[in-house]
Parts: structure tokens; C-alpha cells; sequence
């Protein structure tokens, strides 16, 4: 006999971190989570790890959206559904994704483009319509994030979010694919197409940077140099694909670019800046080999400042290109990264370097902070 | 019984276009022009055009290198080889190109990349020993111009500078392919790689961007838009497969992105930017399409000013592409475009606005400046 949840159309009320205003520690709340409505998913999220863009969109001064929930990455298992949801159904074993992928728009049905043109990525803190599903202990709308809001016993999730994988798959390592990691390897893969015995430069080794060397590996690149400030990161990318390690703090006045030029013989086939600075995406292109060299740019400039190319050198043969998710359509590439893990291709354990219960996610803002975390896994059950 | 250069090891006197100074007049005077040393080839131009970059170059201010011989666009026969050339000999007909294409590099070697990394094209004035061939009457040096100078009678090229091409073709039609418009015909073909039933803006209806739009009609895209204060230019290029013209001026308000994202249904496909000046290269930018739009950018910014791209932007899909002479090897790709135009397959007569003789060079000057030459064939002997 099939076990439904008890809560079937009635809110639930549970635990969540909730942050109350710009950079202040989460406070684990009670709140009341709604059932979903049309085209809608309430999950029971498993496990949830912080991504570095929560921090970014966390510590933004202003007002902004607040009380609100944040997480993005997660595992969880589908709760209930709303009205026309077919694709999931209750017990599915599921990721959250902040990238929507409707499968019907010119975008979702190109072979080229995973930015879904009907529903696009929600800088909104709601659902589609707007509204929030989740209110606080006293009743006031608690917002949404990127979509998501994992930092929650439950939360709803719009169908064009979630994806449905493998339950193989521990959860932890299924959290990893929603976010940051498929984004790295999505980027070597899908957006550089990165060829078998060429030269990879990465600056920045946080999760996506690591990631894009695990995928450079997958690929069969020859050399893979990461360019980071902490050493342990190469300790960590070393079981990864990493070959080589750059710290611009050894490099004296001497410019990483040169460094990695000389490595190259002439620069790197593919350079990818994973960290968001405008500094390192100059830094990056200049070390990309003229003729063909590929720039990539994975992460969103943390100051809002543009990237400054000169004609002179991208008319040397050079590109540039943005990886948005790492060129991912989640619905039908997440799968295909699940297998790969289960057919031991693909390395996710280096990933995962804390494990923590709930009620202190507050440690794993100070751990990524301090360069100490590239992912933490955060148990909702612990 | 072969007819062999009564010149052969020795100076040939002869009439070249020297210009004195920046932006001054060019002078017909005589020239003398050494034989051949060593990898080198001494042509007898048939015929030549003026490119936008022989303008650029004149117009600068400041000493510069001068006295100089201008012109780089060229059809011709080889009179005389230097010692080591195997590869043309006396009475073979060829074209010579700025882009040189050793064939044994890493570069020339790869599928990849034509940027020749043995010969860098030629900033400094003079053949791959530093030197010129040609002195004026009173015997002193005259400057070379891009590896070729063709605004001469006779001129001498290195060896990989120079591409032998079917006679059958006309010299002006060769000499069209020898620059601007192989240029424009490989960014469509082998930059951008332009698919069929495509869409594609271009801005800029020079030589270049023409070409790009003849290279995008080869390629079989559906709709290619151009852009271009003159309106005189989509007249020539709806025989070259423009579909559409935007005429900024035209436009009131309204930024012409907006108006190509209108047109287009959410961006071009492929835009060109054919003009090099920042604020067009932003323009192309944003009229390129999200999740798979290419901008490739063709020309270098005349002004040296940097091309400023948001990486919110290119995240959202995007792709920058520098096109050096269009992707195309010289020596390889240019026999290709020959034997096109031969099949009847490429358009190359609209080019040709004027032709001259070579005492009214000068004219040729004014009407590229005044907007109203596409290309004028400069005839040596008429």
C-alpha cells in the first residue's frame, strides 16, 4: 500500500534558517511551509550546502529581501505536488536547481542554449507568480532564493527547478550536482568543450574551479594549472586533475599570465576564471594562447565591474565565452552526471570537505569565509 | 624557349605611389627595387586596391615611417625568386597577403589557428631582416607597408606573403581576394561558422562587412541585416545577400540592438562588427542573442579604445570571436575562394565601385573616404 504524506494539501510546519536582514547569522525558525500550488513541488530537503553566490547575494548591503531563506544546492525527496505536475511524483528522489529548464521554449529544445527563455532565472525572491510559500512563526512572508531556499526542512519548488535522478546516488553527492559542481564540470564540458591532451589554466579553486579540473580530467586534458592564494586547494584539486599549482603570492612582480605563458609554451588552450573578478578575467585572457585560446568566464563579476578586452589581442584568434550553469540543461544533464558518478568516471568526494547538522549552519559561512570549505554538507535530519 | 626577366639579380627602376608624410598626397616617382634575397619573391603588380587599413595607417599622426609605399590588396606575376623559394616560380601568377603562412609553425600546422607564430605580421616596416628592397631616386630607403607595399610597379614579398593562384580568374577579382574581402568572407565562414537559416547583423558595410554577407549567403543563413549610415551600401550588398538594412539615423531613440532584438525575435545569431569603434562592438554585442550569439569582432578599434563587455552579459551564452583575416590560412583557404568564384559560386564583381589608373591613385583615397568606393581597382599599366 502506498505511503502518502500526511500533509497532502495542508501547510507544514518545520524548521528553517532563516536570515532576518543583510550579513546577519541565520536563526533555525519554525515555519509554515505551503502546499504547492499549480506546476508546483513541495520536497523534504535531505541535505543542502552552501554556495559561495549565497554568501555574495548575504553579505549585499541595502535592504533587499529579507526575512528570507537561502541555499540552493540540495537533495530531497518530493513531499507533494501540485496541480498539472506529472514529471515528479511523491517519494521521487529529486535536486533543486536554480537554472529553470521548461524543456518546451526555443531554448530549452536547442541543442545550443540552456538559458530557458520562458522562465528565466528568478532575481525575484518568489515563486512564478510572485508569492512566497513560506510565512514565518507570526504569519509575514518569509522570501524565496534563486528559486530554491534549501536552507529548510521543506520548501516548494517550481516544477521547471527540479530534477529527477537516480536514488542510487547518495544524497550528499547528488546535493553537490545541483549547483556549483555541474557548473565547473559543465564548463569544461559543455561550454569550452575542452579536447583530449590540450592545457587548462583555472583561477580560482573554490568548488567550481575544482570542478572544471575534474571536468578537464573527464576530458582528457594533459595539463591542468590551478591558480589559487590558499596551498590546500591543490591538495584537494591534486585528486581531481590537477597537474600544477600557481600561487600569485610566489610569483614576485612577475604576472601569473607570463607564468602560465612560459609553462605553455605561448599560454593556455583554456582558461577559466571561476572567481569574478574583473582583475583575473584580464589575467585569464592574457593567458590564453593566441590562434585559439578559449577564455571562460564562469563567474559573475562580484562588483559589477565589466570585463576590459583590447581588440587587438581577441583579434589574435582569441575567445571568449560566458558558462552559465556550465552550459548545463539540468533536466537532461544532471542525469547523465549522476551516472558518471555511478560508474566511478566521475571523482565527487574530494568535494565534500565538512559534514554539519542543521542547527549550525552558521559554522559553514565562517568555513567558506575563511577558505577553509569547498563544500559542507549540511544534514537536515542531524 | 622560356621567356626569363631581363632583370634578373638586378634593380628594376619603376613607378611607385610614395607617400612622404602622414596623410600627405602620394607622388608618383621612380623607384628602384632590389632583387630578391633570400625566401623572397619580386612581383610585377598587374593591379591593386585601397583597404580601410592603408587609410588608418596614413592618417596617423606623428613621424611614422616615412618615406613609405602603401597598399597591401594585390594581383600580380613573379618576376624573379630569391634564393630557397621552390614554391613559385618567374611568370607564376599570385596574390600577396599581410598574413603570413609559413606552413611549418605550430600555428600554421594547426587546424585551429592561422597566426603564423614564425612571422608575426609586420609592425616594423621593412622585410624579415629588417630591411627594404626599395630605395627612392636619390637612394633612399622606402618604407614597406604590411609585408607587401603594393602601390608600386614592382614589389618584393617574402615568400610567405605570397599564395599562387589559377590564372584563370581576372587580376582584379584575385586582387580583391588578397585582403578586405577573403577577410570578411572567412569571419562568416571559418570564425563564426555561420549556419544555415541563421540570422546575422552587420555593422559596417565597408569592403569587409559586405564580404561578411556574402560569406553568410554562402553559408546559407536566412536573414542578414546590415547596418550602415549610407544607404548606397545595401544597394550593393542586396546582390551580396543582405536581406535588411538598418540605417542608424533612421532610428531616432532607439538603440540599434533594440531594433536587431525586434527584428530578430531576441538577438542575431552572428554579429559582425566590421567598422572597429568600441561603441559598435558594444552594439553588436548586445544585438547578439542569448544562450548561443556570437559577436565576432573583425575590425581592430581604430581609436585603441578597449571593448567593455558586463559579465552578467556574456554569462547569459555569449560568445566574443576575434577573426584575423577571417580564420582563413592564406595559402590554402585563398585557392579555395578562387575556385569558388571560378564554380560561379562567390560573388566578387560588387565589390568593384571604380577603377583607376594608377596616376589617379589619390582619387581612390577620397572616395574611400568619402564613403563612396567600396573597392577601386588601381591598374598598374594604364
Amino acid at each position: 500500500m502506498e505511503r502518502r504524506s500526511p500533509h497532502i494539501g495542508k501547510p507544514i510546519r518545520c524548521k528553517a534558517a532563516v536570515c532576518r536582514g543583510s550579513a546577519e547569522e541565520l536563526e533555525i525558525e519554525e515555519v509554515e511551509v505551503a502546499p504547492p500550488k499549480a506546476w508546483e513541488v513541495r520536497i523534504k530537503i535531505i541535505c543542502t550546502s552552501l554556495c559561495r553566490t549565497d554568501i555574495t547575494i548575504w553579505q549585499m548591503k541595502g535592504p533587499g529581501f529579507y526575512p528570507r531563506i537561502f541555499g540552493h544546492e540540495a537533495a530531497g525527496v518530493v513531499e507533494s505536488v501540485g496541480e498539472h505536475v506529472e514529471e515528479v511524483k511523491e517519494g521521487d528522489f529529486v535536486v533543486p536547481v536554480f537554472l529553470p529548464n521548461c524543456g518546451e521554449c526555443m531554448d530549452c529544445k536547442s541543442e545550443k542554449s540552456n538559458i530557458c527563455c520562458r522562465f528565466p532565472t528568478q532575481v525575484q525572491p518568489g515563486m512564478r507568480d510572485g508569492t512566497s510559500r513560506i510565512t514565518d512563526s507570526k504569519g509575514k512572508i518569509v522570501y524565496n532564493f534563486l528559486n530554491v531556499s534549501s536552507f529548510s526542512e521543506y520548501t516548494v519548488v517550481d516544477i521547471n527547478n527540479i530534477v529527477k535522478i537516480d536514488s542510487d546516488i547518495p544524497p550528499e553527492k547528488a546535493c553537490l550536482l545541483s549547483g556549483g559542481v555541474s557548473a565547473g564540470i559543465g564548463a569544461a564540458w559543455k561550454v569550452a568543450e575542452v579536447t583530449p591532451g590540450s592545457t587548462v589554466a583555472i583561477f580560482g579553486l573554490g568548488a567550481v574551479g575544482l570542478a572544471v579540473a575534474e571536468g578537464a580530467r573527464l576530458r582528457g586534458a594533459s595539463r591542468i594549472i590551478g591558480v589559487d592564494k590558499i596551498p590546500e586547494k591543490f591538495e584537494i584539486g591534486m585528486n581531481l586533475g590537477l597537474t600544477d599549482y600557481i600561487n600569485p603570492a610566489d610569483c614576485g612582480d612577475k604576472p601569473v599570465s607570463e607564468v602560465i605563458m612560459e609553462m605553455t609554451n605561448g599560454g593556455a588552450d583554456f582558461c577559466f576564471e571561476c572567481l569574478g573578478l574583473d582583475s583575473v578575467m584580464k589575467a585569464a585572457f592574457a593567458s590564453s594562447r593566441q590562434g585559439w585560446g578559449q577564455t571562460i568566464i564562469v563567474g559573475l563579476e562580484m562588483y559589477g565591474s565589466p570585463i576590459i578586452v583590447h581588440s587587438g589581442a581577441i583579434l589574435r584568434g582569441k575567445t571568449m565565452k560566458g558558462a552559465w550553469f556550465g552550459g548545463l540543461k539540468p533536466k537532461s544533464d544532471i542525469p547523465l552526471l549522476v551516472k558518471r558518478y555511478m560508474d566511478k568516471e566521475l571523482n565527487l568526494d574530494e568535494f565534500i570537505t565538512q559534514e554539519l547538522e542543521f542547527k549550525y549552519i552558521n559554522r559553514a559561512f565562517e568555513l567558506l569565509l575563511q577558505g577553509k570549505s569547498v563544500r559542507c554538507i549540511i544534514w537536515m535530519d542531524k
